[in-house]
């Protein structure tokens, strides 16, 4: 799997400040933009923009995030992955098709728990095999790709082009971020939450995306993995 | 493949109808929706309402057909349709997971093409038999299903519980019923208009349902299927 | 203000129980729908329908509430009250326009600080004439309905049909119950609720709809209003 | 009015490139953006890249589109406007509260009828004053501004930041830039695609931005303003 952020919002706390700002205030956000991005000394302070920001996400009150958006380059996930994926509705993708692209012999994804033991390797080797090598006669004998396409399995690669707003990576990583995820989306969310974090200006908002209990207190599912208590061992239950 | 429209808004017409009514009316929404469901004789005629839905989708305001919803059971369409199916992102869609349900031995779409060929059927038939028997053995060795199933091929069958408003519906038909779209999902969307046509109160909305070229009197692809001549043939080139 | 629930999704706990088992069970939907809403003696019990929502609503898997629609005729809230209610996405509004319909002489909402003090409501009375006399007096004088509403206050009265989901409902209410919500639009979802309330079906749906503080065991703005304590005081200041 | 785009997604038509190649491509688009923003000899040449966009929205498949956005700082629209303007949904906006800032003296929009008209221009102004002389003394008399409002017209100006992505851009252009739309949300999306055409980089996707007539080459409204003939008279009553 291979991910990389490929473009974002420029100047993005900047965006936000003012956006948030012109909720509460009597300029105008043109003015604000340039008190925002100016380098005078009328510069509105750094801290001041990620405090406010602070603020608004403590607090729950998230649109001013989705005027900032980030997009992805994510090549070689499984295609069980990319259909889990694509059921964020508040995302786009651009996805590589079946349809029209041929699949290539070494583009699946294996499982650890199938490299970790010898014989189940042996066994998903030989089936990805007799997988390409029934999709490669299929196309010979001339059935159109999206239909010799039905033999591959859900471990071949696909790639994608996803753009988030960051209130929706905000709310998604909490999900896929957690330890119940499964692993392979859990990955693509941890991967993604490092392309942020590898960028000077986007550490703060890489520091937002947590998996659920760590926004909430506590483990809102039945049972917690051990991270956090769940949510009637921290607020009893009153519900 | 088996689709089956489960549930629907009740007097979707009067719905629609008091929605739109609204807007232009001094009077409020309940009494136009008593106006539209009584039994008395202030009753609303339903060529009216027929009349004004035909107008506001002639001219294209859709908005008062999101009031209407239809819930559909989807039964047996492969992994590959639901991976283009659940791209449309203003419906709501509960699916059968593969980490949790076991995969069955029948469980598998043959498309058409391999069906008509025999040797392709050979292929495809012991392809399929390996990917079963793959899966039945690593979920034998202790892997979990969530990993095994990545040798599950996109011929898999899979359920899905779908609900879309209609004026989603209206678009996604204009897509999906149209002779480019890939075969399995375009099935899928005749049968749904069909759901719809078997239902005495919900004939009329079915007719609504069409492929974009019908909608627009000319084919917007590059190529026309021959149905529709295209929009330079129809409008010429002046954009 | 007059809210009046009229339309929703039919046989609503059995459509979300059916979409949630759907998801684990090997089962297709149609047979899970015949199952839920037959008389016989295999139908599926109630109470395990409710306990399943309960569980799914408390682990916060809310999409399978999706499925569940509800239609309100709302009559006589102000413009003020309807430009934050339509800030909401996830929703259907159809709203009476004033580009088309004249504005009534007593279609005016007074907040109850303004009726509780004669002298500031003198002034209100007196601005309202005012306001409705001039937008008469421009009408008069050949000014286009759309261009004499821009003398109309904000107070004026305004109808909605909103059409919103059982998720979106969920998730709204959380805001818009709470004390720190506008009073006009917190009036307005806890008349919602109660509309849910009245009908025997929907009693236990109305009881999910809470302000947020209750969901979360705690509230999450910076102060409290006494309901409950705050994040910090229940969990501590980890984040 | 003032509107000023502050802010875009770098690069726009390489990103829209990257995702439209992705799907047909067996490169990754990780290397596929490396070739569009490259300076090197291997450079997309951007011919290549308009070209693929045209035929992309020439027909229709509009997705791409999604991952270019704009962000605009509009100010001194009315509140008549704005309520129009938040009713687009897929969109982001984050706007000035009248429960939080004071309303100015010469905070108005006079729309060009009333302008045009002496007397009606009077009668305009002296209810104007008299609103805001209203609102004043309501906040002395200690009225919250949140009520204090009430009887400010919806000629009151607000501020608004708004994210609008491309495709979005594209379909709300095709309303509110006909002849048909409201005078002031028509002037807001005039200038909105004056904001682009001034930008060397996004003058393209500018000329993009039509009213509905010149994208379908017909109009689809009952009666035409004349610029293009209707449906009906282009391709027949066929439907």
């Amino acid at each position: 799997m291979n991910v990389k952020l490929i473009n974002y919002t420029a100047n993005p706390i900047e965006t936000a400040f003012v956006a948030a700002r012109t909720c509460y205030s009597g300029d105008g956000p043109e003015k604000l933009w340039e008190l925002s991005i100016s380098d005078g000394e009328n510069k509105i302070p750094e801290e001041k923009m990620h405090s406010l920001l602070d603020k608004v996400i403590a607090s729950g009150h998230l649109s001013v995030l989705e005027h900032i958006s980030f997009t992805f380059a994510i090549e070689g996930i499984s295609r069980a992955c990319s259909h889990q994926l694509v059921r964020h509705r508040i995302a786009n993708f651009s996805q590589q098709s079946q349809r029209y692209v041929s699949i290539k012999r070494d583009a699946f994804v294996i499982p650890s728990t199938i490299k970790a033991n010898r014989e189940a390797r042996k066994i998903f080797d030989e089936l990805i095999d007799s997988a390409k090598s029934a999709y490669d006669k299929l196309v010979e004998l001339g059935i159109p790709k999206e239909d010799a396409r039905f033999v591959i399995p859900n471990a071949a690669k696909t790639n994608i082009v996803m753009t988030m707003n960051f209130r929706e990576l905000y709310n998604v990583c909490q999900i896929r971020l957690c330890t119940r995820a499964q692993w392979e989306i859990r990955t693509l969310f941890w991967k993604i939450k490092g392309e942020l974090a590898k960028v000077e200006e986007l550490k703060g908002l890489a520091d937002y995306l947590q998996p659920k209990c760590v926004i909430l207190g506590y483990c809102p599912e039945h049972r917690s993995c051990g991270l956090y208590p769940t949510r009637e061992e921290v607020v009893g239950d009153d519900s």
